[in-house]
């Protein structure tokens, strides 16, 4: 990936030079954002509105692989997978810091790129960067990123408000994330056994796209605003449907019945899956990184969606005694498992 | 460090059940935080107050060794770099998230002893752990802080506010970080050459304790309260005296005349440099990890602080053009140089 660039190694230029130097691509567009980077912490001013913040850590060889992940969308998923929890709380992303450790292997170049990346996605979410950290690692690359975001307090949606009788919706399609990290594996695999044997991931952009470049569901929380709807819980898709339901369903304190049939996947993400012996619900109920929104409506605002080929009602939320299960296409009940991404 | 106490795999916990248990054992102080820790996002409100965002990475084999580093010690100092930051805008830290890498080498008694440590610090500096990531790390352990704090706009100083004729003034004493970490080093080693040997750290608890366990001085920013001063320029010691000094002089485009006489170093700090045949005040101008405020005053306000034991005066502003000097203590003059620390 690195092969075409010129290399200018990071020490010519030190810590302090490396931060200005990446900074200075970036412009700040909030009013939010009184002072970005440069002082010893970044001034912002939100009057009455509420804030929002949440963080996540990538880490290399366990959040991603090098080998197949461009560093440009590196960072801008990090990005975007931050700023999808500010979505989930049904809030406006503002803000981003980015701290970096990077092993002496990268060049400067190399972490331009991934700057240009994270700008890429500041550009598109309309976020400030204001302020990180940038240190050389022994070990790997290292990205945490904290967003910050806003909302009026009556808007925010907690993961527990979800009440017996509400619809389960979720936005776009699963799977995808999954079933095109295994893709970019098994052409990883057959590289390194022959390399003059290019990666086969034609036809495959979609799949491919939804785990190396994912985007937060911006446009859907634009839509409630646009629509009037107010989930009564949200959160985003990380770590798999099943366990996110279960997230829900034990904020919420409620049961939930969902259906097999209902759950949208793509026709690639289906036809990879099956290429793989892997049972295409299975990717879309475990596979995590999908990065698309699952929240609970009332009843009563069925109508608002039920045109709206983004958003699919999957299931419906019960008594919590009841439990939680999945219908499948031939009508039997089984209790769902949260598999998920087991970090550990 | 970890031999005496009881094993657990993280593994038996996975990550959800790791987080609730690490976060359990906090409780949220702040009115400001309205939901911390267990939804997508934290929420804060502040109205009418300005907040300040700062965030540092800790990587081990960089920043920390685990070998004379306790994880106790290692979670307290990560909060305090953290709201010494916050310090440095003159404003109170109320919130902070902690994300952190953790090996598989690691038993949950580790982890647990490196939350110990955090809530400690959040116990002491009275700040609500909000939110954080946890993850598992093929490389070593990481931390990364991204501590929130408020203040009335008025109050904010910046980096960049330091005008001709201003005071230089340090709280406490410096390089104290620095010989402690020479030490820890030299003990290390003499016991990997002979484990029988124990490490001799007698009569020296004052600087292995600035390295190991420092403190932000939140103290000092009370005391400015106290006495209605408000600095016009501050930074926090991270890097080094000097390094320090060219960040004031460069934001606010003024120059510097320091006094080697007037730096305040502990005499356990010097008779330990000079045993490293180390200058103490090289170690106080380029060592770094102090965590003291260096700010300036405007010189009405000089009375304000003058009989203070913990603020020294060491110089004063001079126009841009003059530059930064230091005037050693057989009175000549020298130009000074930010050497701080490399991090690459």
């Amino acid at each position: 990936m690195l092969e075409n660039t010129s290399r200018t190694e990071l020490a010519t230029l030190g810590e302090f030079g490396l931060i200005e130097h990446l900074v200075s691509f970036f412009e700040n567009k909030q009013t939010a954002t009184l002072k970005g980077v440069g002082d010893d912490a970044a001034v912002l001013k939100y009057a009455e509105k509420c804030i929002l913040v949440s963080t996540d850590m990538l880490l290399e060889g366990v959040h991603f692989d090098l080998s197949f992940q461009p560093l440009k969308h590196l960072g801008y998923k990090a990005v975007a997978v931050n700023v999808s929890d500010i979505c989930a709380m049904n809030g406006t992303a503002k803000q981003i810091t980015v701290s970096i450790g990077i092993s002496s292997k990268f060049s400067l170049e190399a972490v331009e790129e991934i700057y240009a990346g994270i700008k890429a996605a500041c550009d598109f979410y309309e976020i400030d960067l204001i302020g990180g950290d940038t240190c050389a690692s022994k070990q790997g690359l290292v990205l945490s990123l904290t967003v910050i975001g806003d909302t009026d307090e009556k808007n925010i949606v907690y993961r527990s408000g979800a009440k017996e009788g509400d619809l389960l919706c979720v936005s776009g399609d699963l799977g995808g994330a999954y079933v095109g990290l295994q893709l970019l594996e098994r052409e990883k695999k057959v590289f390194l056994e022959n390399p003059n044997i290019q990666p086969d991931l034609e036809g495959n952009d979609y799949i491919v796209g939804r785990q190396l470049k994912p985007e937060a569901r911006k446009d859907i929380i634009e839509i409630f605003k646009k629509i009037n709807l107010k989930p009564t819980s949200m959160i985003d898709i990380s770590d798999g449907l099943s366990s996110e339901i279960f997230h829900i369903c034990s904020k919420s304190e409620v049961g939930m019945t969902i259906y097999e049939e209902k759950i949208p996947i793509d026709p690639t993400t289906s036809m990879m899956a099956l290429e793989f012996n892997l049972d295409p619900n299975t990717t879309a109920l475990n596979g995590g990184e999908d990065y698309e929104l699952l929240f609970t409506i009332d009843q009563k605002d069925y109508n608002k969606i039920k045109n709206d080929p983004d958003i699919s009602v999957i299931g419906h939320c019960v008594s919590r005694s009841e439990g939680i299960h999945i219908i499948s296409r031939n009508e039997t009940k089984h209790a769902l498992k949260a598999q998920g991404w087991k970090a550990f």
